[in-house]
């Protein structure tokens, strides 16, 4: 644990890339409840979900017991492009706070989608051409997702239509041009091309779009296009799986250096970046083996654990998907208009949700103007501007740090940078210029999100 | 040299990065004819710089002896945050060629300005910060140079004014909120700042502006400041100098795995990257060493060594900089309003002059519209989106795979993917739309930027 030996960037081989991904929900002895078949109440098969998404997906989606589960060799090519990602030693931050702690950070932004997507883009489009499929819809907030995926499906030879959140796709124009550079149609959402889009436009005339509403289009669209099937970016489980390589690639690289993280920090959004960075060190504290510290940082402005419920609620805003039993505040909720970036999604990943429920892991939320003080701060010592996402973490580790000086304590810090904001410069604009607001939802706010399920039945 | 053995990705550990910039002048039997001074058409002295230059660099500049120069703790320390960068074999893209070539390429992309530029920017404040000055001026065309240096600005603590090409800033308003980021002040350029540029803006008051009129101002701005100096990305001997890192990285990394380049490619603006890349090689061709072919790739918009003159110019359009010797388009040249990206210099590196004018390596020029073809072609199987500048080696790439292809001629090809284009969207959107378009200058654009140096005594 001595700083000296540690490198600034700790560098695994490519043999060293992860050749299984780690299923957390195997050492869980709690499983998160089922998917429920929302006609008919029952837990989903996979029959149920093979209407929209892919074969092997619904496989992954529903195994709960295998811990690893192998990572063809056909991705672990297309991962050798942009991984192993560094493991960074933040020593100048370190510095700058004058802190005793080790900080840490999981950088996953060194690749064209700027973040950690196209870790399970990679796999989904992988799966879905070994299908025999030639066409996919998908959803994207912040646009992360949907470079991600643009990507992997220009590399593997699918179509791909892509509706982005219309607030997101007004922000970041260019997060556009990326896609179509890379062969994709791109729609912003809500939009007239699907029934769902048009009966939110005609309820909601000025929205800016929602996840939950983009999501509900896309799979409206899969269903009606032939050879076509629907992907998702977080939430599930199966892409918690596929994200469990940014978690076992840090244990990795830690453990070459004999480094054990006393508390690990993510953003949370829909929590495939945070349930894959925690998954193997959570399976360990899960087997007793450790006892980290796991804490998910959400915007003030969409706090669905903080100030959420633990329900059964659908996974759109069109009530089209399954039910899930997840924190939410309601799948009829809307961010702010002023709130920059992802993060903006209603519910949470279901495994998070259960982790956190069963007192595995804290939750806590900052307001974006401290998310960009911390951005900032970051990008100055460490030389990284990070996605306004990924400051979340940063903002909530630096806060660990500043405690660690107060108390004197050694603490090793592990956060997750998911990826940089170069696509998000309109929202550094409104910081830089003075402009940038905060927008906590008052309880009224929140109830209205709520009303929203209010006809959900629920069996606990 | 076989395929087997080599990763995708050749990464040196930290303690791998050099410890030494390789001077090629050393290692070069003729150097370029000496800077001179242009009220005394005597060759510069220290003295002579003094007054717009720091002193440290100054001694960088004029020596051309010293074959291993030093590079300081304090700057290694900052080059492992984006240091060593990554050797990437395109195995992708000699899939996609089907091409018996080996191509590799060194990508200086992974750091938030996105560019090689940040090698010499952080050598040049590190240099300006131990000599006490507390503020510096620099100009930026496509932004790159502008990002690096206020990263390396921010870092340090030193203030910085950026003058910007204003075509540039126009097409780049995200590049220009990364420096206020890092707490740059940006100014469009020519702007009514300086005297320099207000006299521009009198005679052409529609110009989108360039490199040369950037300097300008930059060095007005320098001089009327207290305690403060103007440095530049590009074109000197002592920023080649800097660059000379991405070479030595290079060879180690081909050395590790027992590879030979046959070819060297650089896309050319200023010369840095292409100067820097190829440093170490050439100075073992110079000494008989190696036979590679060098080749450089410059904009046809702005064919500085395919279609310039080997004399003495300024290095801005303002002529206040001394006279190098050097291919040029003139000082007063302009290049046409539809070309996108950097590479809009008027002149190249005295040193690169040299070298291709003795003979030592090539030349080409390529139209944008076919680099972003292959930047395209890139993207979608390499997984980087390149930036324009780079795309220019990478178009060059390709015809020489598929001149191997052609030939059955099993070449090892080295380029420099100098950087990413994320934030060069304007430019991509236009080619995504098809309403991109290419500029070759007719002579007679090339006689009115020649007429801008007539007046330039000539020794040789």
């Amino acid at each position: 644990m001595s700083d000296k030996t540690v490198p600034t960037k700790i560098y695994l081989t490519e043999n060293e890339i992860p050749r299984q991904w780690y299923n957390v929900r195997a050492a869980m002895k709690e499983k998160h409840d089922p998917f429920l078949n929302p006609a008919t109440l029952k837990p989903c098969t996979a029959d149920d979900l093979r209407g929209v998404f892919c074969d092997e997906l619904i496989e992954q989606e529903l195994n709960q017991t295998d811990e690893y589960i192998d990572i063809p060799e056909g991705i672990v090519e297309f991962y050798k492009m942009f991984r192993p990602s560094p493991m960074v030693r933040a020593y100048w931050l370190e510095k700058l706070l004058d802190t005793p702690a080790h900080i840490y950070y999981k950088f996953e932004g060194n690749n064209t989608s700027g973040s950690h997507k196209l870790n399970s883009a990679v796999a989904q489009v992988y799966y879905a051409k070994q299908q025999g499929l030639t066409h996919l819809t998908t959803e994207t907030g912040a646009g992360q997702w949907g470079t991600a995926l643009s990507m992997a499906c220009a590399f593997y030879g699918l179509d791909l239509t892509v509706y982005m959140v219309k607030v997101s796709s007004e922000q970041k124009p260019h997060r556009k041009e990326v896609m179509r550079t890379y062969g994709a149609n791109v729609v912003a959402s809500p939009s007239d091309t699907t029934e769902v889009g048009r009966k939110i436009l005609a309820e909601f005339p000025t929205t800016g779009g929602s996840l939950g509403c983009a999501i509900s289009e896309a799979i409206e669209k899969a269903v009606k296009t032939e050879n076509c099937k629907y992907v998702l970016g977080s939430v599930l489980d199966h892409v918690v799986l596929h994200q469990s390589i940014i978690g076992l690639e840090s244990k990795a690289a830690l453990e070459k250096y004999g480094v054990t993280p006393d508390i690990i920090i993510g953003c949370a959004g829909g929590g495939s970046n945070l349930g894959g960075l925690i998954s193997p060190f959570m399976g360990d504290k899960l087997k007793g083996k450790n006892d980290i510290r796991f804490i998910a940082v959400e915007p003030a402005s969409c706090p669905s654990m903080t100030r959420g419920k633990y329900v059964y609620d659908f996974g759109d805003t069109g009530k089209t998907t399954p039910l899930m039993r997840m924190y939410t505040l309601g799948c009829g909720f809307m961010p702010s208009a002023n709130h920059a970036g992802g993060l903006r999604y209603h519910g949470m990943s279901p495994i998070v949700s259960k982790l956190y429920h069963d007192g595995y892991m804290e939750a806590v939320s900052v307001e974006q103007t401290k998310v960009f003080e911390a951005a900032e701060k970051f990008a100055r010592c460490e030389g990284i501007l990070p996605a306004p996402e990924s400051a979340h973490a940063i903002s909530v580790a630096i806060d660990e740090a500043l405690k660690c000086k107060e108390r004197n304590e050694k603490k090793t810090i592990l956060f997750g940078l998911t990826g940089t904001g170069y696509f998000d410069m309109t929202a550094y604009k409104a910081y830089n210029d003075g402009t940038m607001t905060d927008y906590i939802p008052t309880d009224e706010d929140l109830q209205r999100g709520f009303a929203s399920i209010l006809d959900i039945p629920q069996n606990k």
